[in-house]
């Protein structure tokens, strides 16, 4: 049975999310009728994933508008900021804003439009992306991926995981290896249950596993997403990722970043550029429950961490691959007119 | 306050044990009259770290011999397979079967005062790897560890974690960066309170965070234990190590090994025929509580890895340093005279 699970929809004048804190135990829908409770979602992960919350960011601009809030700037910065890294955010509320030019008369009607288009355009560059990524896997091997990048983080069937739903439609993978992606192991909660939806093969591991199956278990890529990709190709993902891609190096496996166009922000030369949010140390020590030690530890948490362009292999875009990125090849790929 | 944690002794006919899988919130004693209840103990991570293991397998030894267990052969075999990974079980298991010549006069005071010396023999060497590792160290600088090595893992003041207390006793250590160590998070719950107790900084963080702190933190060594180690400097410990030292080669940090003769396996030539224990999926899935999935998910659980000896910079065992591990320059460290 292969569910067509949508983690951010439009219903009868609401936005709709999946709460995605609550899986993979129970599913259960949070209906947004007020843009605020659609930034508190964002904050608190209840959406995540950089092309859903840029969709969930847009109908919360609509829900903004249509309450009269004033002025509705204010509102749009508050919609725009309630994540910092991935880009998709900002760039689809700056989408929303441009089609405001007198505030006194909001276009409605428009607003709502222009969010179905976000979305509309996400599921197309998803499948898109698909074929694209699929095309550069070898036959029938295994491949890992990081975090959570599917139907729950996106308009569609996914970043990369509309890569391994093709991949292996195509049987060109054989097994998909999910990290679990501590803190908030979205790949042990929401990676693994829609890869059980899509009846892929897999095994979930622990992040610090992932270099024993790159040693031992002839995996053919580490396919994953992004939250931010500079104007050089540096691209900013969920933390852990920096570390799979420099052991993707050391043992020669290829690793691919799938993320549509609106993840790239070239107004950043570089990726030490991109803001990394440092999020609550609950996330950490929430995992010992009632284990909690007598004295508060001393924990970071960063959510996001940069992988430099030279070690990525190639970044899939709707457009196209940008096989070696850097600043020249992401401009001729990005360059292109859009597919759809 | 640096409290005096002992992990295990023996005391009034008992081999009396912290129970680890309780702490940090409590601290709890085990008392085992039998030494199936020590057998139990290890199985389940009660008693756990190589040397503590070890130890608690010699009192359980002479628990099984004062129970008049027979035949003892097959008791001191069940000690020592309780868990395959770490050779300080079967080592101090052995060290005590060489004293019964004749089943049918099992010298039980002469027992008792072995795996008393193996404990003593511990804590000294313990002391000494201090001494050593400290040396190694340049000054100030923050430095990382894995999972524990401390009071609770060894029968003095640890391995590695020795090493982080005597060098930030010689302020040639400013900081440990303490990896939480999935899946058993050894390191969230053990280390932290360890470092709590010995008053020493420390930032916990998730295991795919150690490359951003090797990175960008100017951090001087990884220090870390482990439980079986090749006649070739290939060292088996906690599943994660492979993928640090990998990161740390690739960041130009020192890896550095801590671990006395007990843990070194000269029968095996290399890493690859070290038995890997795999445990239960329970270890992995049971961080996500009661949001548990619907169907229960394929999961790998190895428990240790083996890092190559040429990705360690040094072995630090309490007969000197072994400088660029491998068959030659360990055995003219272990051919050393003991130095107790």
């Amino acid at each position: 049975m292969k569910l067509r699970i949508q983690a951010v929809t439009w219903q009868e004048d609401a936005c709709v999310l999946i709460d995605q804190t609550k899986l993979p135990s129970q599913i259960t829908y949070l209906t947004c009728r007020h843009y605020r409770e659609v930034v508190d979602a964002i904050r608190r992960l209840a959406v995540r994933g950089a092309p859903a919350i840029g969709i969930a960011g847009a109908y919360a601009v609509v829900l903004a508008a249509r309450e009269g809030v004033t002025p509705l700037e204010k509102a749009l910065t508050e919609i725009r900021e309630a994540r910092p890294t991935a880009v998709n955010l900002s760039w689809a509320v700056s989408r929303m804003q441009a089609l405001i030019s007198d505030p006194k008369k909001i276009p409605l009607e428009r607003l709502l439009q222009e969010a179905q288009a976000i979305h509309e355009e996400d599921l197309l560059g998803n499948e898109r992306m698909a074929e694209l990524g699929a095309a550069l896997l070898a036959k029938g091997k295994p491949v890992m991926t990081y975090c959570n990048t599917g139907d729950l983080a996106t308009g569609g069937i996914g970043t990369a995981f509309g890569v391994l739903r093709q991949g292996y439609e195509d049987k060109k993978i054989s097994h998909v290896y999910a990290c679990e992606t501590r803190p908030v192991l979205q790949g042990l909660r929401l990676t693994t249950w829609e890869l059980q939806q899509n009846e892929i093969p897999f095994t979930a591991i622990c992040d610090n596993m992932a270099a024993l199956i790159l040693r031992d278990r002839d995996v053919g890529a580490i396919i994953l997403g992004a939250d931010r990709i500079a104007a050089n190709g540096d691209a900013a993902n969920k933390v852990g990722t920096y570390a799979l891609a420099v052991l993707a190096k050391y043992h020669g496996v290829p690793f691919y970043v799938v993320a549509p166009t609106s993840t790239f922000d070239l107004h950043l030369g570089s990726g030490d550029q991109i803001p990394i949010e440092t999020r609550p140390s609950s996330e950490i020590v929430g995992v010992l429950g009632n284990n909690q030690p007598p004295v508060a530890l001393e924990v970071w948490n960063p959510s996001f961490d940069v992988t430099p362009h030279d070690l990525i292999t190639a970044i899939v875009c709707e457009k196209g691959v940008i096989h070696r990125p850097e600043a020249s090849t992401l401009k001729a790929i990005l360059d292109k007119p859009s597919p759809h």
